[in-house]
């Protein structure tokens, strides 16, 4: 193997800088040279890349988002598309290829797999919605974000008295709602896997204020309702007054939290070292503090499990 | 004199607890006492009040929000209301009142200074459009969260090429669109204080488009249109994708910043000693770095300047 | 079991507020009374203590170190001294202790359980050095604490071409210095496990230095030498100016992360549960991302192996 | 005039790039080409400079420290030097230089004006000791990231029932000291523009733990004492154990807050005006919210007023 490419794809996240850095160093460190897809899949076709040396990936660790940039690509989604993709690829004389993004990003890397060429995928999603692996990259930086946030409206929440329905992201998932609602204290996690009935949770709303308590938080995960709608169906049943935050892009950016930092820097040595030693069609994940690879396969055809443990204890801890 | 009050009323915002504490601790070394009234106008009409000794404020500093809680009243604006409300402060052995809050809070506290009752204000909204002081109570920490968000945003835009548009609180003043624009360079800031041509923005950022720049951030304050309005406007004519992102009430708290502490322990400072010696029916206020006292009439009556400079400022370092 | 018993002991962490909440949040649900020991075993051997219901726990999610304080007591090590600490808790009519803290913390709790007291650990420590759990509650804020001042004093570094020697805790264990070289991007973590080589040191920035690199971060975990002598040792021979840095105590505080406030809620429920369902002499652990309970004997007399990958990788990604 | 030059020298402070950034753009504007010398004075002497347009500023704003680089000088202190300065300038096409620093910077850009260079300074220097401008540059940036740190070691005292000596920088200004001071509610304020009296001190201390506070927090100006030196005097006398924290170089770094980029950005945009339209030999400044210039000879010969009214206040607000 004398040069791999590396290419980011689908919604970005914080940390995927510091994985390209640390694929980068991990092949030079092996006289193998690194190139730069820009904008995924897309940019793949075109053949639209940047020479990675040790200075191009210098002073990136900490920067949220990619630096490669992301896009998406309808024609890449055809077989037409992933041979020319791979035509590109073998023109710039690249041996192996690492895919960092959600799952649509590790179908794509699945699909180049099957047609021969050697790929291993990095798991990175703030949703956590990609199976074997504990945790996919970007997502402790995000659920810091919504911490900040939701740690601020909780002020100013209990200076007036109101509830406040917040969402986040997940659209299949209630990963960050749930996580988040046990880290802020929030009263209800809104999740997808789960049914909740608001008519229940009105009930218990207004026994809260009725005890005289100043605030009430709602988590509600994009996937399982509309915050307004949501506001408008609570608010004349709860005495709180009801607001609406709908967090947004704010989530996916930002530096790195450490453990996404060091979750990114294993990611990306892994992965170019299992390419480099002639493994392909794997993504590389985290299973029990370590570094696991499964197929790509697997990763695909896969669901990730609720935490149960998790959803449970955001019910014992509110309320 | 020997007792005063103390209250927060109208929309919260982080460096109140920090007055508070600031005019307790001030009170107390001069012998008189101090209650807080909780919920503004409204408990105060109910005689809601806490005793405020050095121990109910220690630990407060720090925290967003008010401790004392602020509340609407509809009750408070009539004649009725405000003779209640004296009736309350005499009961309560109340020689002097201290107000928190924005515009209509002061207004509030004109019309009890009007009714002879000895009030001092303190200008405390974000959106710092409350006259006669350079900066309100609450502004310089709303900035920086803004500030922490659209960095966080700008990640995420270079990573696809995005256009976002970022709503900022502001119902009748830029000023925290335009600081903030000129804080993250931004390319523009939409302020209800000045019209701006959609048409002649798309053209410029179509053009910053073809030249390859990665992102375009738009800072809106809310009083100058509506985020997903300006978005659909714009999404077909300049190249970039738009997203739209409506930061509302995370703007609010946080723990202050150091310039909010320091403004508040100043406020809190100054408006005790000027009731304690007997002034009534002002409010103080930032002027030069020095404390001014401005008669309450003048606030009311006055409007909030635009920063001409900073306004222009904006145009300069953008696009 | 009718009523629990909950201390913190040794060295602070940021989590501990966490942790308290959720098992008394835990307990009060299963009906079970719940009292806070005030001071560590210093407290306890005094009987100093206050009943903690829903509303002592309210609001102190977010906040660092311990509400209930922490304390040495040189007399609890006695066997006199325990033995008065459990008539201390059934006079108070506790039947059952939750100690949460570092090695020697629970060391104290094993005395208790080996005297017929029925105690559960849970594991304290920003140096991560307690086996039998995969993380000690309060390391990962350690961490972005750490994180966050070093990027700060890479930006100063860089403007003056200087190399830093920065001095994070860990008097037995890199793991704070080796996980934070590696968020960091520093050129080397010094740890107590490994040897190092100060002229290999010197040499290799100097060659770093000759390439015109503008910084250079060495971290070094006060286990393995003093900055100062260390940076006086180098400072002749590398090109780089040498400025030293000891981070101190500020490591310790500050907010918890959303890994902390959610270990923290983990570790407080199965401890509680644990307790409660009759189990004693065990610290609750963090294990494949599930809690595992261990036999404090086990954990008193293991120790915690180095992540030989960690400190290999520091390697790799450093000059 | 055609080309400027800016460069920044002495101690780096965030917010330089920023101001870098701002004075480029408003060249762009007119017409104006600018350079960046680096590495300061000494930079200068060697003619070593960058081109800087659009680009070379685009994603400076947020970054700490002063990519331009500064280091000290002492051959540029000697008349010779200063000629050879003024030579490299006329070689490099340069008609007018921006000085961004502290005094020591501000003096060597009169000795350039008195010869008859055109030079405009900005004040930068962390410690806020400069005259004739309100705030330097850098000045807020280092004040929050005192106050984050002092907020997490609050935690840690209290939990341990300690006194911190908290030593910031300040060699000759006790402006970060006192400031900090009032804004995180410290006990004292050591400063070097005022005595002392530690045995005073100590009798406070001794009352605030014998009614049981639970931390107590000396915030030290580095020259008004050592930190250590200052623990060691007091710890058999308060009852309180004594910690130290130097927080050191941590204080100058990290991505600006709002209000210093938005000062940088102000003090860029007029020094480049104003050299342009002919003036030299005075530094901007901020003066009552508005731009002022002052002749530079009064700079260097004035002398920073204490706050008195700070320095007051903090009494007042502390124990």
């Amino acid at each position: 193997m004398k040069r791999l490419a590396i290419l980011t794809s689908g919604g970005d996240c914080s940390g995927m800088n510091a994985a390209i850095r640390s694929a980068v160093r991990t092949a030079l460190r092996m006289n193998i040279e690194v190139i730069g897809i820009r904008k995924g899949y897309l940019g793949l076709m075109k053949g639209d890349a940047i020479n990675l040396d040790n200075k191009a990936v210098s002073g990136i660790l900490h920067r949220g988002g990619t630096f490669l940039q992301s896009a998406r690509s309808m024609e890449f989604k055809t077989p037409e598309g992933q041979q020319q993709a791979i035509e590109k690829l073998r023109e710039m004389g690249v041996d192996g290829l690492i895919v960092m993004g959600g799952d649509g990003s590790l179908a794509g890397a699945l699909a180049l797999h099957r047609l021969g060429f050697p790929v291993v995928g990095i798991p990175a999603s703030i949703d956590n919605d990609i199976p074997y692996t504990d945790m996919a990259l970007g997502v402790d930086t995000a659920l810091n974000n919504i911490l900040y946030a939701v740690d601020c409206i909780k002020d100013t929440a209990s200076s007036h008295a109101r509830a406040f329905v917040i969402e986040v992201m997940g659209r299949n998932s209630g990963y960050l709602a749930s996580i988040s609602a046990i880290a802020t204290g929030a009263e209800y996690a809104l999740v997808p896997e789960r049914d909740y009935d608001l008519s229940e949770i009105c009930q218990q709303l207004r026994g809260r204020f009725a005890e005289g308590r100043d605030n009430a938080i709602i988590i509600l995960a994009e996937g399982a309702g509309h915050a307004q709608d949501i506001a408008n169906s609570i608010k004349d049943a709860i005495g709180f007054e009801v607001r609406v935050t709908v967090l947004g892009h704010y989530q996916r950016g930002g530096a790195p939290t450490v453990f996404d930092r060091l979750l990114a820097s294993r990611f990306g040595k892994k992965a170019t070292e299992l390419l480099i030693s002639g493994v392909s069609g794997v993504m590389v994940g985290l299973s029990c503090n370590s570094m696991l690879a499964t197929p790509l396969e697997d990763v695909i055809k896969g669901e990730k499990q609720p935490q149960d443990e998790v959803l449970r204890m955001a019910e014992v801890l509110g309320i």
